[in-house]
């Protein structure tokens, strides 16, 4: 893989279909770079034009010197031809502008492919096509607007609507980006190389990614997780629901994986999911500023009812309000009208002036915590005020929120110092328990070691038996009950002797069947019961299974071959709760034992046990989740589910396996 | 109760402790008044200052008309004096802002006592003490900003700071309000009769609550109706958590009930629920502005990104997209770009300028539907552009999300025309959710009719032994599995024999406890095992009950006395799941039969049922939830459950029930 620098770093840039018609996206990126750009810039448009007072070369093969960058903009039909007169001039790279390709048909996919393989032939790497272009510290190669201001967020789009959005808000906002790259259609450079190229970018302190769909999942979970390790990568997910799904097949023509596979996936390379784009704003208010951030808050505020809810808040939440130490209760009673109690939410009360923020601050301001200043204006005291107040404590771990008539004056102080500022303190909240949750990144190693004798057991099969299905089980070290399966009434009663009573009763079937549906499962089964349940049953299926009647919590775990992210496990509520109650969570295989512990957390299983008080062996429902992971993997399984998987004092047991590949 | 209207609506106004101090409350409460009231406005003060060129009285009673409203900012030892001579001089109403009271303790709490007192000698009503004010139509008697705008929202708040940050909002949104009622410690004047006469007041267009506790659950549940069918009524509770209730009870002194038995109040009564500031204020942009809005939803957009994320948002929020008819399609393909297809959400495409806005907008403007219209800001269109082109649609359900470097102006722009308008889709969708959403009042009649066996079977005790209760569910109409009580073998035997194998045997107690936990169950017993269970059994008691052994799903109904709220009904999923999952709703008795659906839809019983397909009784649940809630009004029970009740083809049973008084 060609490295991307000549499209990030390039000394000379070429546009390809510049226009002098100012309405027109070739007119608008000529002059973004022209008025950007140090190196040195092409206009080329094939009726020689002078543009913007510049004269275009007729073909980019006119041009005499080197060109690192082309960035083409000519229609859909002529963009291959283009590409190849690039490749003919020794062009490194290219951003295709152009539109129309696989997002809308089989004709545009048919184009798309043509322009794949002219790139290919002459090794050049390209954004797009379908993309709203490159901005990096060096130029701005989009159609968007000019004046962006600098800064130190990477934004990575794969929609050119979100890419505005964005850079409008890093002006207004005073955030400023370092680059902004549009993936468009993502035929040729993908998202998983920009964000590891971005992560290694000395100019960038974190990466915003908007994604619809992942190009690549094995590479993602390769080289992401080297990438969170070195700055924060925060993720959105467009087309996260069934109906939306439509509209993003309409939009860059990739199909959305699942949106919990997704998240699973976000979590398992160490980056910070956010469900909607002012998450994120508020999230990147942190990130940019150089303020410590910890899980323990401390609440200064001079409105009791914003302590109330700001508490509310960090509950909810599941962090913590910190507890003020007693050897500072006597400073903070000097400086507290005799009413108030120093206590967290710290409330200095409505009539606190200048004087009395200042003051309590001084004596907290040591302590190892997050300080959220919540001021609401009063005729005592405005946000502009406490701002400055604030600005004396820079770096001991304050986020402002400011509240009242002022507060877009007083953000702006605070702004400019790379404080933390929020309009409301549930937002500051949200933001603050994101990023001090950021997940721990993982790298997946997927060797499949498949078992000789489980790739017997599977050898040609589409589908297990029930009870192929708990031999496999018992080949990965997953507990079963004891079972046998009867084909005649003298058997079943001789198995069920040697299990003991009482027994569970079931048809035994080729394929995965729903068998309490279709009334093939007899619990209680005693000994004089015996011969008349084997009879009921082989009116259903010849074959009975006789197994050992568990009791126990009933929980569930599963797996599936996701077609983005590959192998995943599912770990829930057992029964009819899996589907009802959707209390489940995903993980990419394989999973290790603190990362299915996590899981059975997530997903209530821990609680369920913990709360039953009767000894149940957590560690067996871990063992059978992390071994489930490997199984999927090592035999490259479609899908399968243990359900129920009984947990009780003595271990995790598969009661009921279904496998399919 | 004496009507409200003196202090609503005074002819003339006293401040008592106004003050030449430009610092002081009452200096800044007479200024406010001054300025804004049409009526006599008389300070007085105990020093016969004159006060912004204004002589001030001694006492109120030197005063020669007469005094609506008396304003008293004195010292807390001298409320009770000022309120003595007010009575004496025939005041009406007051406002008490002076503040350390009960909220601070026993020696506030005592002179509250005494304030309340001497008010009901002379029969003046009052809010507070510890109140920020009163704004209304009329005049401002708070000591927060004089300057705000009247409108259309009336702002009830439990704290001040609140109270201060919407008047703020008010006026920065240009929203304005019509009045402001700072309850402070609800001494006298509570907020349930501060809604209902907001709810007939001409000038107020919907009323928001910010509330910490209700003061009187009874009249709160029988007033509140009326008013939320006169006009929306949203409600914001601070206090949701045991970490925040700490910071309540110093705040205004009242103790926060259930947060889950206040939100069932709240849906009881037709209030919205809003669970933080922000959700409000997007909120009241819908209420403020009369655009008809439905819960069909209409997307209009100029980024697929956002097109995207818009949908993602309306199907978490269980809203729909509208389907654009057929006959549409023609039309709106003129309109569009070839590449764009005319469904929902509508795509008008990057390149989109105001006549294709304008154009679609004109086809589909009269499809009863919410229409969201999301503008992304690029070189082709401004937010500003699409925002003029929207006031030709005004009253056709427009909802406006402005997103780009120029979204604030758009919005002003939008606001002036009372369009609703949002800076990001979520919170739009959000809004109209909460919105269309709204539930139905219900007025609570609690008519005691306790069944007389019942009352014997109660009388005199404090809980129920475990028999008994299963008597007591049998007197109001709810199942139970067979069963009986044996006090030697031979009985148990007996009662085996008659109800038939398999039986639950378990020890039979007295006062409620956990049998499982005390190994005093035996589930499956069967002919033979009759003897030896009855024996170990009655090692841990004497007594054994032998029931029924029943096969379903368990679901929990219980039942509480809220100390605000009175009786109030949960159902949920049974066994251990009632604690880890937490899947439960409330409901406050009595609880009708269609709100006992919405329960168990709420608590996913209903998904859980239906999705066995095997016919179980989901009517037989929701009578047992409705037959429950009267049991617990009938017999004014303290707590009580049925766990499980055990749900099939047959019908709802109620296997163990403990009961309290």
């Amino acid at each position: 893989m060609m490295s991307l620098d000549y499209l990030f770093r390039p000394k000379s840039i070429a546009i390809i279909g510049a226009s002098r018609n100012r309405e027109k996206v070739g007119n608008v990126i000529f002059r973004n770079v022209s008025s950007t750009f140090r190196g040195k810039v092409y206009p080329v448009n094939n009726k020689s034009e002078i543009i913007e007072g510049v004269q275009s070369f007729k073909s980019i093969k006119d041009i005499q010197d080197d060109v690192d960058v082309a960035i083409i903009s000519v229609p859909r039909e002529s963009v291959s031809q283009v590409m190849e007169e690039a490749g003919e001039k020794g062009v490194k790279s290219a951003i295709v502008i152009t539109s129309g390709f696989r997002e809308v048909g089989e004709e545009g996919e048919k184009l798309e492919r043509e322009l794949t393989n002219t790139a290919k032939k002459y090794g050049i790497r390209f954004l797009g096509p379908n993309t709203m272009g490159l901005l990096t510290p060096d130029y701005n190669g989009t159609f968007a607007f000019a004046d962006v201001k600098r800064g130190e967020i990477a934004l990575v789009v794969q929609s050119g609507g979100i890419g505005a959005y964005m850079l409008n808000w890093a002006q207004k906002s005073r955030t400023g980006i370092s680059f902004l790259v549009s993936l468009g259609n993502q035929t040729d450079i993908k998202e998983f190389e920009v964000i590891d190229y971005l992560s290694k970018d000395p100019e960038t302190k974190a990466i915003f990614v908007y994604i619809e769909g992942v190009s690549d999942g094995e590479r993602f979970l390769d080289l992401i997780p080297e990438a969170t390790i070195r700055k924060p990568v925060i993720f959105i997910k467009g087309g996260a629901t069934a109906q939306s799904s439509e509209a993003v097949k309409t939009h860059t023509g990739s199909l959305a994986g699942s949106y919990d596979v997704f998240k699973a996936a976000i979590r398992t390379v160490g980056g910070i999911f956010v469900e909607n784009l002012k998450d994120f704003l508020n999230l990147s208010k942190l990130v940019n500023s150089s303020e410590p951030i910890r899980d323990q808050i401390l609440v200064i505020t001079n409105s009791g009812g914003h302590g109330v809810l700001t508490s509310d808040a960090i509950s909810r939440a599941g962090l913590s309000l910190v507890k003020i130490p007693e050897r500072l209760n006597g400073e903070l009673r000097k400086v507290l009208p005799p009413q108030s109690l120093p206590r967290n939410p710290l409330d200095l009360s409505g009539d606190a002036g200048r004087e009395r923020y200042l003051n309590a601050l001084k004596i907290v301001s040591d302590l190892d915590c997050t300080k959220l200043v919540v001021v609401q204006s009063l005729p005592f005291i405005s946000c502009t005020e406490v701002s400055k107040v604030l600005l004396n404590f820079k770096g001991k771990g304050i986020v402002g929120v400011t509240m009242g008539y002022d507060e877009d004056a007083a953000s702006r102080i605070l702004e400019s110092a790379s404080i933390p500022v929020f309009s409301f303190p549930e937002e500051a909240v949200n933001a603050v328990s994101k990023l001090v949750r950021k997940p721990s990144p993982r790298k997946k190693v997927r060797v499949p070691q498949p078992v000789n004798s489980a790739q017997e057991l599977i050898r040609g099969k589409t589908a297990l038996s029930d009870y192929e299905g708990l031999k496999l089980m018992e080949l990965y070290g997953i507990r079963t009950p004891k079972w046998g399966i009867a084909n005649n009434y003298e058997e079943a009663q001789r198995l069920a002797d040697s299990i003991g009573y009482p027994v569970v009763m079931k048809i035994s079937t080729d394929q995965p069947v729903h068998k309490t549906e279709l009334k093939g499962v007899y619990m209680n089964v005693e000994k004089d019961m015996v011969k008349e349940v084997f009879t009921d049953l082989t009116k259903i299926s010849k074959r009975v299974m006789v197994q050992e009647q568990l009791t126990g919590l009933e929980a569930y775990v599963g797996g599936l071959r996701d077609p983005v992210f590959g192998h995943t496990v599912l770990v829930g509520v057992g029964g009819i709760y899996v589907e009802v109650l959707k209390s489940v969570s995903y993980g990419i295989a394989p999973v290790y034992e603190d990362e299915a512990l996590e899981m059975i957390k997530e997903s209530k299983i821990l609680d369920m046990i913990r709360s039953r008080k009767r000894g149940y062996d957590e560690g067996s429902v871990i063992r059978t989740v992390s071994n489930v992971s490997r199984l999927v993997l090592d035999l490259n399984v479609k899908e399968m589910d243990i359900n129920p998987l009984i947990v009780n004092e003595r271990g995790a047991f598969a009661v009921d396996v279904r496998v399919t590949f």
